[in-house]
Order: structure tokens, then sequence, then C-alpha cells
């Protein structure tokens, strides 16, 4: 069965097992791995190197594309093999030992990271590690499920690595894209004018001399761990549907809108999903990952064309998908996370994008990763490189976490991923905060008033009001403005009355 | 004279004074002038503009590319004219208002605003006044000193004024290149590949019956206020120097480098100017103005080429630059902001880019606009453009201020302007941080030893020590974290112990 998906007969005789392949890494090696939303990621080899470094101790750097699945990043984190990591993981063991300072952590745009490897910021790259579903009569390599940075990877590492996945089907050759810009300042325009055209490669090119090692795998990609829309998804789906109906009614936009991103998560795929029942229709997506809600649109015919770097879907979709490859060809294309994510392409499409907050605060500085500005929750990821190009930048977020206990919506972030020049549009349950074209005090008016829940409303009027006589452009009380973060610290709650019923929740 | 200038002759019977064309406006109009880096600007209506409103009250939203000069702001802002500002200024009144919460000041990444023209976000444009050296057979528009959003403002703008500028040589056509971008999402990549390269027309294409005024002018720009390096600068520029000359050795950078982009101000002017005693060769500059320090190396021989939006140049060079213009006509270009600050080319380029920092933090969040975290300096022009995109995003500053009451480095920036994903190296007279490939807690160790002056670095030393205890990815102790900052509030010094002397300053 794989013997026919290695269609280059020289690289029959570097099939090994993970164990074997993974003795070819060395202390202090850079390592790049394919892997992007726990999509296409390597499943054998890297929890071979966990095996050995239990009794052959090593450190290395291993850049993924985003996200792995499969507690790979767990075992590896136990293992001690990550001395550093980068650009993003959602794991919550490596997670803990990031935020304990055990294992350094690069939270990165994810357009970046090849950028930063390709200038010699990162070393040299040793190894990588790419998942496949076919070798090419050349050698090309095939990829799976995601490319994210996996093109790069295969080009610079000395030595090449591949998972050869007997589980995800061969016709999925056809689905990549493979286009790398070149080397700067030399480099000519990424020629991508339309979502659904192609402009590279159907494999990732190498020479196959590099390639040392091919382990042969079977398992399917981890499931996305998204929950269902409930009734607050589904009142922010409902605010952004009332919002996008109104620039249509404006002429601002029509009503197959503008190419849309929306990041990985349970809000955003509840707010896409709630397009299904909408009047919008010929919609496109460029984003960086396709997730459940993408297919629901694509089956209902609204949406003609989705490009991504990656597919990260519940179990159901995943089998549907893959035993229907043939429906989804000529809509489908998967890109590097590079040219997915690519600011060019985001501002010369001029994208809607959805992206998920942490928390926000009354002028619209979105905090998109630390925990109490201090602890890393998963990673800035591509929010970065979509919200500062889009046509318009929107921020998606519950008004409340942990029973009421958290406001999402803060006098000050004590962490800040996106400036406030990169929001656009806040929304909430309990409203949709539009901010174009808005001064601060006028953007600070209408968050608090659309967008925080009522346990919060007054007391942050109240900070406003008492900042504002302060003056600025932004006034704030610095002395105050953490007040709500550190009561949380010490009382477990935000609320400075804590008597409260929270009936929704 | 100015007859010359006006080659389509339909044009003549347009000619009126500047108080004539100030009656063209109406209360609550938007308004788009140009002006960036207070080169180019308007002289004569918005002073009559400003007369007019004494006696006949109006308040506008007005729109520049940049900062103006001749105490345009200043008069517009006492004369109670603007009611909006966008998306930058220099002006002490106008600052004052704003941070009054006056006049509602929108603070924008400058290749932004005229996206969010063409998107609608901003209402419709009523009135362009621009300042012209000629205008052509055909009503083309040829620009002054600056390009900035003049040619978007001229092509949506339902109504057109002219400041036709004599004193501006008219040997300055030929030395723009006016190309704008499609509308989206049908719009095609920027052919831009080299730095030196047209892509545009040498005037502002408009249908002539939309100029409704023309106003003959005589006074030049505003000089630039740049002061002249001292040692902290000095300094600052020798660190850069060294640190480039290192990337040479290392074969990251030729001695040609990358195309430099360096922000307006003192410092930047001061590290381009310490280039000329550098062994660097053939360089280029791709950034949004031009200061003396360009027209330094270009004389010098070391840059082969410059092209920015604006030139922004002290008296002497003006004056030079007036009477040698065919000197740089192969070496110049002035483009539109947009495409002089578009992270398109940006990105595709490859640039290193100089930016002034007002304050950073120990992990290398920079605040570049707010003092103290509320009051708005000038806002950040075109600095997200560049260092989001960069290939090696430098920000500069002295690390004290007034005397060292005021300490550059800071535990928590109390305003983000760049986060610090978008910061590789950070500089001060005290030292240098590279920050490429390092995690939070590095930089810190990082910034702290290299940047800081002595006056705080043991305080900063032992904020990082003790935020680390607490744990987390990026260590802070929020209660503290704007400890300096009241301080500074309440007793006009950072410094704990007030009781110093500083022999630097």
């Amino acid at each position: 069965m794989h013997s026919d998906r290695i269609r280059l007969a020289s690289l029959k005789d570097k099939i090994v097992s993970a164990d074997a392949a993974a003795e070819i890494f060395r202390d202090g090696m850079v390592v790049g791995m394919s892997g992007f939303t726990r999509a296409g990621d390597c499943k054998a080899v890297p929890h071979a190197l966990a095996r050995r470094a239990a009794r052959d101790p090593l450190s290395i750097t291993l850049i993924t594309g985003a996200s792995l699945g499969h507690d790979t990043d767990k075992l590896l984190a136990e293992a001690g093999v990550l001395g550093r990591r980068l650009p993003f993981q959602v794991d919550t063991t490596l997670r803990r030992k990031i935020n304990a300072g055990e294992v350094k952590f690069i939270d990165q745009h994810l357009s970046e990271t090849v950028e930063q490897l390709r200038s010699g910021f990162l070393g040299k790259l040793d190894v990588a590690v790419i998942e496949a579903c076919a070798i090419t009569e050349d050698g090309g390599i095939v990829p799976t499920m995601s490319v994210g940075n996996s093109a790069t990877f295969a080009t610079m590492a000395e030595r090449i690595i591949i998972e050869l996945n007997t589980q995800v089907p061969a016709a999925l050759e056809g689905f990549h894209d493979i286009y790398l810009p070149a080397e700067r300042p030399n480099r000519q325009p990424v020629p991508l004018t339309d979502i659904g055209q192609r402009i590279g490669s159907t494999s990732i090119k190498v020479d196959p001399s590099r390639i040392v090692a091919i382990v042969i795998t079977d398992q399917p990609d981890s499931p996305s761990n998204v929950l269902p829309p409930d009734e607050e998804t589904a009142a922010i789906a409902g605010h952004i549907n009332d919002y996008l109906l109104n620039e249509v009614r404006h002429g601002r936009l029509t009503h197959s809108l503008l190419p849309l991103q929306a990041g990985i998560g349970t809000i955003a795929n509840a707010v896409l999903h709630g397009l299904v029942d909408s009047p919008f229709h010929d919609l496109t997506m460029y984003s960086e990952v396709l997730q459940d809600s993408t297919f629901a649109l694509l089956d209902s015919g609204q949406m003609s064309f989705a490009s991504a770097s990656s597919i990260t879907v519940s179990k159901p979709v995943y089998e549907q998908l893959i035993e229907n490859v043939e429906k989804y060809r000529s809509r489908l294309v998967l890109r590097p996370q590079e040219i997915s994510n690519l600011p060019e392409l985001v501002r010369r499409f001029g994208l809607i994008t959805l992206n998920t907050a942490l928390e926000f605060d009354i002028y619209g500085n979105v905090n998109s990763t630390h925990v109490g500005g201090t602890h890393m929750m998963n990673g800035i990821g591509g929010s970065g490189d979509f919200a500062r190009n889009a046509h318009t930048s929107i921020f998606v977020t519950k008004s409340i976490a942990k029973g009421g206990d958290i406001s999402s919506v803060v006098p000050m972030v004590p962490h800040v991923d996106h400036s406030a020049h990169d929001v656009d549009i806040l929304v909430t349950e309990t409203g949709l905060a539009d901010l174009r074209g808005l001064a601060p005090r006028e953007r600070a008016a209408t968050i608090i008033e659309n967008c925080v829940h009522p346990l919060y409303r007054e007391e942050l009027r109240e900070y406003f009001r008492a900042a504002c006589k302060r003056g600025g452009q932004t006034p704030h009380i610095l002395e105050e403005a953490f007040a709500w973060h550190t009561r949380f610290q010490q009382t477990h709650s935000m609320l400075a009355n804590q008597e409260h019923e929270v009936a929704v929740v």
C-alpha cells in the first residue's frame, strides 16, 4: 500500500522505524516539523523522539507551523526535549512549562517565522520532519491536511525525515499550491489576484538526496475541539450578521461580502455557521484554517471557494471529507502559511477578519494571549497578520467568563497583542461596537454601552468618567487601570460586589 | 510667472484669492489637504479658512497626509475649525486641544487612511486642497515636496482647490510617481520590484471640471526642526553601525545592507548621518520622509537611490535642493504614502527600519505616542507600517529624559503602539539589545543589561527578579507595573531616590 505512494523508487530503501529516525536528532539542533492547528502534524517521529530522550536526553529548538495534535507537545515537553519552541502551541503541559520559564517560547506572527529563518535570525535548520501523503517521481513531497511552514522547512533543512501517512487519501494530491517567495530584496510580487488561483506546484520540490528517512504511519489527525454554538455565540453571530447586512444596505459591501478570515475556535466557527441562514451568497474564504463551518457553507452552496493553510475539523466532518475528497477538489486549496497569512494578500483582497480576543479594553486594545497579562495561553497565531491588514477587523469574545468573575472588557488590558489602530469592530453577546472613524473617547463610550456585561457596566462607566477628568487622548487612571486584574488575583473575582448572581451562565 | 504653470488654459479663470476659496467650505464637511511631515502643505487656504471661521464658525473633519507646517494646525484649532483630525499632527496647540478632548483625533497607520476613505468608513470626501507646482495640459496636478494622500484626495473629492506655489521649482515635475491601487477585491499586485522603478504618472490625473479654485502662493515649506547630533545620538549611531557591520561579517547582510527606512526626528537622522563615515556603499532608502541625512548620503555617493513620500529638510538643505533639482532627478522619487508605506512593499524589499520610541518596556513593547500612557504626543505615523513588515525592526531612544527624571525603559509601557512581536532591536546610548530569536525572559535580561541608564538599572533588575518569582511567559507585578509612571505624576521624577546627579545631561 505505502509502496505505491513512494513514486521515486530510490527512496524506498529509506524506510525506517520511527525509533530509528529519532536517532537522527542531536542535542542543540533546530528542527522544523509539519503541523498547523493540529492538522498534518507528524504522529510517529516526535513520539519516538520523546521515548529516546527518556534514556538519552537532548534539547532542541522546535519550530512548527502552529499547534500540534496527538499530545506531541505534552510528550516532548515532559521528556525535556523542548529547549525552545515557536511559533504557537495549545498544549496544557507545555503551557505550564512555558509559564514556569522552563521552555523558552517565542510567540510570533505566523506569517513571519519563515522570514526569520531565511534571514538567519533563528540559526541553521538541521532537520525537517514532514507528514506526506505521497512522494512524487522526482522526490516532491505531497503534504496532508496542512501546508504550514513545511515547504520552507523542507527547502532549508540539511536533512529531511518524511512521515508517510497511508490513512490520508492519496487523492489529496492536487489540493496544495506550493509557492514560496524568493530571497529579498529581489523578490517579485506574489502573483495571486484571485482566491482560487494556483500559482505554485502541487508538491514540495526538494533534492531527494536530503531525504534521509521515511517513516510509515496511519493515524488520522486529532479532531478539532471546538464546542457547539450556544446562546452567547448565537447572539454574537446575530450581531455580526446584522452589521454585515447593514453594510450591504448602505452600499459599502455586496451580498458576496469580501473574502472572509476566521481564527480557530468556538466563537469564530459559530459566527461562520450563522452565515448558513443568511442571505449572503458567493462567499469566499481566505483564511489560515478551515473549520466545520467552512464545509457547512461549501455544502449549503453559499460559499464558492475556500483557501487556507490547514483543515481542522471534527471527527464526523473529517470522515466525510476523507470519503468525498473529489467533491471539494475544485473548491479548496491549501497554501503555505506564509501565503495564507501574507499581509500583501490580506490587504490586496481586502479581507473581513474575525478573531477571538481573550479580553479587550475600553479603547479597543486587544489581549489575545496572556491570562492576567503574564501567563501565555496559546499565542497570537495569525491574528496579527490578518487584523492589521484587513478591510474590516472584527474581534469577538463573550462578555464574561468564569460565571461572571471575569469581565472580558476591562479598563486597560495588561498585555496588548493588537493595538486599537487595528481593531474596527468589537462584539460580545451583549452587542456590537462599531469603532470605525471614532476617536478614543468615542470608542470608549461605544464599547462600554454595547459590549460590557451589565454586571460590570456601571463600574466601567465610572472609571471612564473619572479618567476623562484627568484628560488625555486616551484617558486612564494608571493606579487603578489593573484594579480588576489584581482584585481577581486576590479574590478570584473581578467584581467589586461579589454578592452577584449571574442568570445567563 | 504662474500663468506658465497652468498649462490647461480653461483653468486660468479659476484663479481666486485664498479668502474666496475659503468660502467653499461648509460646516460638517470632510476635507483632505496635502501635506506630509510639514512638506508640500497648503499655505494660504487653511489660514484663510481660520480667518473666515472667526466671523462665520464652522467645524470640519480634516484629513492630511501627516503633519502640517506654518502653524496651520494651531490656527485652525484656535479658530475651532477642527472637529475631527487625522491621521497625524505635531502642533502644540492642537495637541493641547486633543488631550483636552476638544478635538477628536484619530491616530492611524499612515498607509491606511486612504483605504478607510475608499471603504466608506470616513464618509464622503467633500473638498481636497492640494499644493501643486504645475497643472498639466490635461489638468494633471503636479505635487510639490510631498505626495502624501494628495492623489487619493484629488481623485475622490467632489471639489478640488489647488494652491499653485510659484516658489517651488517647476522642474520638480518628473520627481513624483503617482500610482494608486484599484478597488478591492479585484486589486492587482503593486508592480514595484525595484526601489528606483516608476510605475505611475508624473501628475495626479483628475477631471479638470472638479477643480473649482486655484490660489497662487509663494511661500517655502516650514524647515525641519531636527536637532543636530549630540553625544547620545552619536553613541546610538555607533551601536547601530557596529550591529550592521557584525551582520555583514556573519554573512547575513552585504555592505549594501537592505533598503533603509528612518522615521522623522533627531535620532533617526543622526543615525543615518553616522553612515556617512561607514564602509557601507550602494545604499538605498525606501522611507516615508527624506531628511538632511539622506542628502548627505546621496552627496557622499554612499546612497544610490532614495524613495519616499516627502522631503523635509533644514533651510540650507532645502535651498540647496531648490537650486540643484537636476542633480537629484535620477536618484529620487516621491510616491503616495500608501505606496511608500505599503506593507506589501516593506516586506517584499525586506527593509531595515529605524523608528523612535517614546519609551519601551523590559519585554520590548514600544510606546510611540502617549506621554504617561494618556496624552497624545504626535501619533504612530508610519512606524507600524514599517516595523511590522520589516526585515529588521529597530527602535531607538535616549535612555533618560528630563535630566534623568524619566527613564525611557520602564517595567511596563502604559500604552502599546508596537507589541514585542514587531521589535527586533532596541538601542539607547548605553547599548544595543539584539532580541532576535529570544523568549520574553531573555529579552528582558538583554534589554535591562544593555539599554537602561545606570540610574534605573538596579531597580529594573529587582522588578524583573520579583516578577519572575510570580511566573509566566511575560512576568509582571501588575500592582507595581506603573509605579514609575505614577511616581512621576506625584513627584515629577521616576526615581525612587531623587538625590541623584546626572553627569551626562
